[in-house]
């Protein structure tokens, strides 16, 4: 396994869907940063579980408690571990599933990789584990903030309702339980997954993300290019399925001609009259707004009934009972919004050791 | 900077587009693979410029000569060390350059980032740099084919003529100078292609690709996903502006009961009666056909005349005389299938320590 | 800061000595190993303070709880988490050294490295940290007896007082306080340390270690060579001021033709009549005993008087009333034991990438 | 195999004895450095053999070319790629050790290791490696320059032969053929390595080194402490059989009142009355000379006939005709050098990331 993510500022996390508790370890965190544990908590609050209709109704207080790395309030430079502790587990709800392979789930592919899984849960492959990047990702987003980096993620299309791009204001996110920027849309985003829901069903969506304030010459050619590290860790999040930055996927049939972003000298700094780079040109901020997008899939856990084979490779069929999210894009936006911090502030502090 | 790629076969590359040579190091491969040259030749050749009117005229016979790591042709463990020697650097042609950002190109970036840049060419950003990743490809496919693993990367899209579903015949690939298994769908890009650089203009597209033969277990959750290093490895490539994988951003109105995979026994094995999860879930292989797409922009070098500024802040207008590509696309195929090659057996060589 | 070790089976570390919990993660461990609790706590004894007149008298039950990763007493391949909390924290004893840079600790350099310190019992910087290694070798022993390896460290000098080499009895090892394996030498070195005490001063000495049951063709040319990562390992653990192996530096007057451990034919396998290599030839063992040692200086905390600066640079006189070891040669034993183990492991995993 | 040292500040090493070319790759030089060839030139010529009787016979001019990653004679951030051809190999001297196991060699182990070796000169374990290190050492030292940080490597042994402190003039180094910085000893030594050649035989010894300049906050606790990778270091060089630093294993029966370096005031400057931490502290650099020492053991190549076996296990006598030198010493302290700076490089731009 590799549970740990980063290069200065780094992260190793552990814990399982139903054990004792989840929790990580935070290295490389430069020292004398004062943590604000109301906005940590607060960011993990946009994540927690059971707050609407739309989500899971399992209830975690997800509270956050630091264990080492802090004196009088700041960062000391030594590992900042903290746990969260798991109390709503209900794993009864998952004896049914010991030797069940659920339908695109990592039931198969652990107990093949691994010849022994903790199915409660997921265990693991739970996507409980990202609480444990927002709690790091709310670190790093203290630190960016004192030098104005901010990040916002936010739902741009479920199914196939889509946010149109000028209706996009950024103080609106939190406004609404989808987590979309425009409040009609999210309406009418909000009944479709209450729909979905009523089927049994599931359904996925892609969440939007824009950086705001990095300065030009952040990061690491050739293989550690800012959209090379921000792929690897959305494609790390539960369901992700796939990621496009700038232009991306939709304006594939643009010529040079159309999506070249001109410079310019404004207010006496080079910048672009367009962005289609999506503010990273050659692996390396420009010094725009740095935008991408992933996609998520529909929730594999469905109230239908469904086939699939047990582990002795006898077809059954099989209704899940467990608490699920019918549609995860809400609860996935603030891990977006984490792990593209946790990749910025990595790759800032990497590059203070461009020059000496 | 960072170039290195990989973590137990890793490799790290050098060089820039008109300096005296690329080349790279390959470290961790496994010793007593038998090093067949022509192969490794032909799989550049796929790579080399100037062999169509679609690509850049630049010639250069990229051969690629080993200098170490090899006893009776066979590799003995030691670090695998190649150079390919660029032969037909026509810098003259950059001097133009040397104090002007292109739109769209690295050089405003890379000047902010160290202060100081070799133009000629575009130096290190130069896409001339993934003919070393086409010679670590090719040597990972060998050891790959071993255990009967093959991977086939084709154009399945240029502006927005798109390959259909239904005439993908992968033997046809290298068929035609697009490098898409349809031959009719090849000729209409061939010719847009064309007719794009007629205008003086560049065109992008889309390669996608599959990987076969993969065994279940492959993949190194939660941060070393198997769809998370290929996202990475890919968007690592020169122009790439976005990644997914099985279901993808085009099956995203789906529904769970839709797009779930039912297990199902075949042959005594466990297999899925549909592959929208892409042969990978939860982070690791299935077992089942790994496939995924690559989306590239629209080359930002064009004869069109274009605004842009200088290092001075200048306002300047600018004309390429530079040989280019019209479209990547082509080119990039054989890349995609070399970083998809090195992605795969270094996961290959992780998961042999999972038991001990 | 970094605080993680190992390449597969690696950890990383977090907790104070004064703080709420010490504790660490263990990651790239083989899944299905039966983890024994009470072996585990058993190597935790051997470490844990106040046990005789010959350590600190701060009393932690050292008690271990794990957190994560283990699925029916078994391992999962998931993370193994585990803290230990801190009992028996006097940190009003460090309030006077809030202000003091005590003469060869680490207070200074951490004030200066970080701008901030944790002062109480020495923070991160305490040798409170080792009990953590010992949980982690604790493990990696559990693996390694799999293969029939075993770690035995043991103290071979005090001050001046050495043990002969003709008086190594590996079972003997813990029947003593100081981990010595001749009990006629124990006795005296018992007596210098308690003497030293008594006195209000400290003394070091030398661990020395042998790892019977390599097998040949573990460790990593050229920069992870075996014993380059003994001592990494070694040289990391406090007041650790040197490491050798085989003839080391007591050798040194050898001739080549004294020293050449030649090759001969023992039981059809090749074996090495003497053993002056150490059991490690260009980096990878050979399938002997590898044996080393470790030196390690005089605790800096004593009590008798002390001059010294502090946080202002006015001279100051310094007496320390803390709890510390006289000599920390008794409780290095089993942290170098556990260091060993986590060496060999991880070499061991690795070297099953060697070969496809 | 592990090839790459370095975390910011890395390099990757190739070639074998007797192959084409050996030669590396630095990644991360911080860009705009002027690169001073001449320097780097004389830095290896103290490593190349051949220049007095005292070594090797071999010829080799050892001239470094450099591929990559330098416009108009500065660093531009890329990688440094460079080659050293290999001009004098005499492959026809190692024919007769195709299928002999060299006592104290790394023949048996490579072979056990990789199935398969290089055996012309050692192959990829030859001291001949070492040359490569000396170029990245030049270039580490170029940039230390630029902070004032200067390291002096000597000769401080040779068999029973020692320097004693009060003779140590850092100028006279490379007055002499054995680098030993009193020229009364160095005579002692030359003549004693004379007459252990003219026997047929081999003898160690001891480099010592110390490294002036360095600023406090030095080194990243816990695991890769200044002295845990200065310990890596110098036990990945050929023939190193231990390291220490400060008090070592000479001084370990001193009483920590005896040894406690007591911080004084001097010059508006916390600095210590002593120094035998050896200039750090809790694994962080305290401002004052780091020094430290490695012993290497007799060459294992001799003239005298030895027994040992060959691949087939058969016993056989064996007489070496290669060309070797007969104590590795004086050419081991230009590596020594080299590596502590490539060291100290990658933790002073590893420091740069401890603040934002």
């Amino acid at each position: 396994m590799s549970n740990t993510f980063g290069t200065i500022f780094r992260f190793t996390s552990f814990g399982e869907s139903h054990g004792t508790a989840i929790g990580g370890v935070i290295d490389g965190c430069p020292s004398n940063v004062s943590l604000d544990y109301d906005f940590i908590q607060n960011e993990m609050n946009k994540r927690r579980p059971g707050q609407s209709l739309l989500t899971t109704p399992r209830q975690e207080s997800d509270s956050v408690e630091f264990l080492s790395g802090i004196f009088d309030n700041k960062t000391t430079g030594a590992p900042l571990a903290f746990i969260i502790h798991n109390n709503q587990a209900a794993s009864q709800d998952y004896v049914a599933l010991k030797n069940c392979f659920r339908p695109s789930h990592a039931d198969f592919t652990y107990q093949q990789k691994y010849g022994i899984r903790d199915y409660r849960g997921g265990g693991r492959s739970s996507a409980r584990e990202t609480a444990v990047r927002v709690v790091v990702g709310a670190v790093a987003k203290l630190i960016l903030a004192q030098k104005n980096i901010a990040i916002y993620a936010y739902t741009s299309q479920i199914g196939s309702i889509r946010l149109t791009s000028n209706s996009v204001d950024l103080s609106n996110i939190y406004t609404n339980d989808v987590h979309c920027p425009d409040n009609a849309t999210a309406e009418q985003m909000a009944n479709y997954i209450k729909h979905i829901n009523a089927e049994g069903d599931s359904i996925g969506g892609i969440v939007s993300c824009v950086i705001k304030g990095v300065p030009s010459g952040i990061g690491e050619p050739i293989y550690n290019k800012y959209e090379s590290q921000l792929a690897a860790a959305m494609l790390s999040i539960n369901a992700a399925k796939g990621f496009d930055f700038g232009s991306g996927f939709e304006q594939v049939s643009l010529k040079g001609s159309e999506m070249n972003d001109a410079f310019i000298c404004h207010n006496d700094k080079v910048r672009t009259a367009t962005n289609f780079s999506g503010g990273i040109q050659g692996g390396i901020s420009n010094g725009e707004d740095i935008y991408f997008r992933v996609v998520f899939k529909a929730t594999p856990t469905i109230s239908k009934l469904q086939k699939t084979v047990d582990s002795n490779m006898h077809a059954i069929e099989l209704q899940a009972h467990g608490r699920h999210d019918p549609c995860v894009i809400p609860r996935a936006v603030p891990v977006v919004e984490a792990m593209a911090a946790i990749v910025t502030l990595d790759l800032l502090l990497l590059s203070q050791t461009n020059k000496i």
